[in-house]
């Protein structure tokens, strides 16, 4: 989608062109008996967990695959919820695994990330996928960050040779993004709440990514004229990291929030399922 | 060591002030009836290496600990040389596994790394533990980013809210590095063959880590007037990566090469070889 000059790096239509490849993997998993099935884990009754599981759960639908919902109460231990992840690992019919996060703040999440078996971990949340991926040859990159490739390789945008800025350092999205742009060539700054002039820094970039759980928190004076900048954050409200309307005046092509990197975001996840159910098997 | 006004960044100063921490650990070790123990494992006829590892074993026998070194030939195969760290990995007598690297071409490097048990991964090759250092909880860090973080430690430079430039992004230096800088709450930025103006973007470091393989590759005109330079590259002729002369005129602190980087790299190793013992035991 082209407004003036600019491009509008428009998700839905990226994540229409996945799934448009995944039908027919679907279809032939289904000739063999197989229907891919993403597990999903939601701890406790946050509101926002509770809409991204049940998207997560719909996608799933439409594709014709299954998705089972794993509800546990906030009040559920690390102990028994490494156990019922123990507990899809061992299931052939299930072939990922979602953990929702975050989780309650007494459960130690990074265990249970651990437990999830690598073969399942669709969302690569673990250490050996974290790592996998900073090496160039995981099969589940973590979603968000793996979507953000997929939209620069969607609308061709060049990523080698160029100067990435990432604002967020987690270890779901702004670093595994950070290495996926390096191992693309990219030179890549990361940034985070105790970098020195940020807007400085921002300025020089060619591409921007932001994944830093602030609403509006990029401004449009931090732009560079031609830049490309993705939005992954999700506030209340619909509103991304970015100044969206400030950020377009100076970008070259920006991703739109809610239709941006959400989308391709799950259309990942289900990729990744697929892909797991093929690996598997039923 | 201070040189006019600049800090000459000594490594064995630091290496030294590491060692009699570990005679201590050493000592109480020995009085349990353990010895730690470091095998190293070389394959093939690399001068260079074979020079690392004689180095690496010496360092062990002068502070008591054991070093058991397996050599094999330049034809072995992948499939041998992880049955060789398989059986390392069983010996209750070795403590930690290093393969040398780089080992001959033919031969999976990735998956004789993967074969390392984590438990005994000094020199932190695995995709654990890069992963577990990523996430800011690994024992055994990589030693040569360690060695980086361990010098700027011991001269108190500051690396919070600081802008470093890594040049370099292999897995075993480059990226771990930078991550570790990351960690610290520097803002990093990874630069390698394919970033344009590496000149200006490492004219605006704060801290700048060469880990390039290419001899005196840095220059002194690169180097803004106070920064701290690291320089990470061993060539030939006891040549780091860094034009050391040239850029001591700008840097306000500097490693030399050899002795700046290369001896707390092998007291880092040593660190890790004792504190695998004191977890594993005899």
């Amino acid at each position: 989608m082209v407004n003036g000059e600019k491009l509008i790096l428009d998700g839905n239509a990226v994540a229409d062109s996945m799934k448009l490849q995944l039908e027919g993997r679907i279809k032939r998993l289904k000739e063999r008996g197989i229907t891919p099935c993403l597990a999903t884990i939601l701890v406790g009754d946050d509101p926002s967990s509770a809409t991204y599981v049940r998207m997560k759960g719909n996608a799933c639908k439409r594709l014709g695959m299954t998705s089972m919902r794993v509800e546990l109460s906030a009040s559920t231990t690390t102990e028994a919820l490494i156990a019922a992840i123990r507990e899809l690992n061992e299931d052939r019919s299930v072939h990922g695994i979602l953990l929702q996060h975050p989780v309650p703040h007494h459960i130690d999440e990074r265990a249970a990330f651990e437990a999830i078996a690598i073969a399942k971990d669709v969302d690569g949340v673990t250490a050996v996928g974290y790592a996998q991926n900073a090496f160039g040859y995981a099969d589940y990159p973590s979603c968000t960050p793996a979507a953000i490739m997929a939209i620069l390789a969607y609308y061709q945008l060049p990523i080698g040779g160029k100067h990435a800025v990432v604002i967020g350092r987690s270890p779901i999205l702004g670093k595994p993004v950070s290495v996926m742009l390096l191992n693309a060539d990219a030179t890549v700054t990361t940034c985070h709440s105790r970098t020195s002039d940020l807007a400085a820094l921002v300025r020089m970039a060619d591409i921007v990514v932001a994944a830093v759980g602030k609403p509006k928190f990029v401004q449009g004076d931090w732009i560079k004229p031609g830049a490309v900048v993705i939005d992954a954050g999700y506030n209340p409200g619909n509103v991304g990291d970015v100044d969206y309307e400030a950020c377009l005046a100076n970008a070259s092509a920006i991703t739109p929030v809610p239709t941006g990197v959400g989308p391709v975001t799950i259309a990942t996840l289900l990729k990744h399922t697929v892909h797991a159910a093929e690996k598997l098997g039923g």
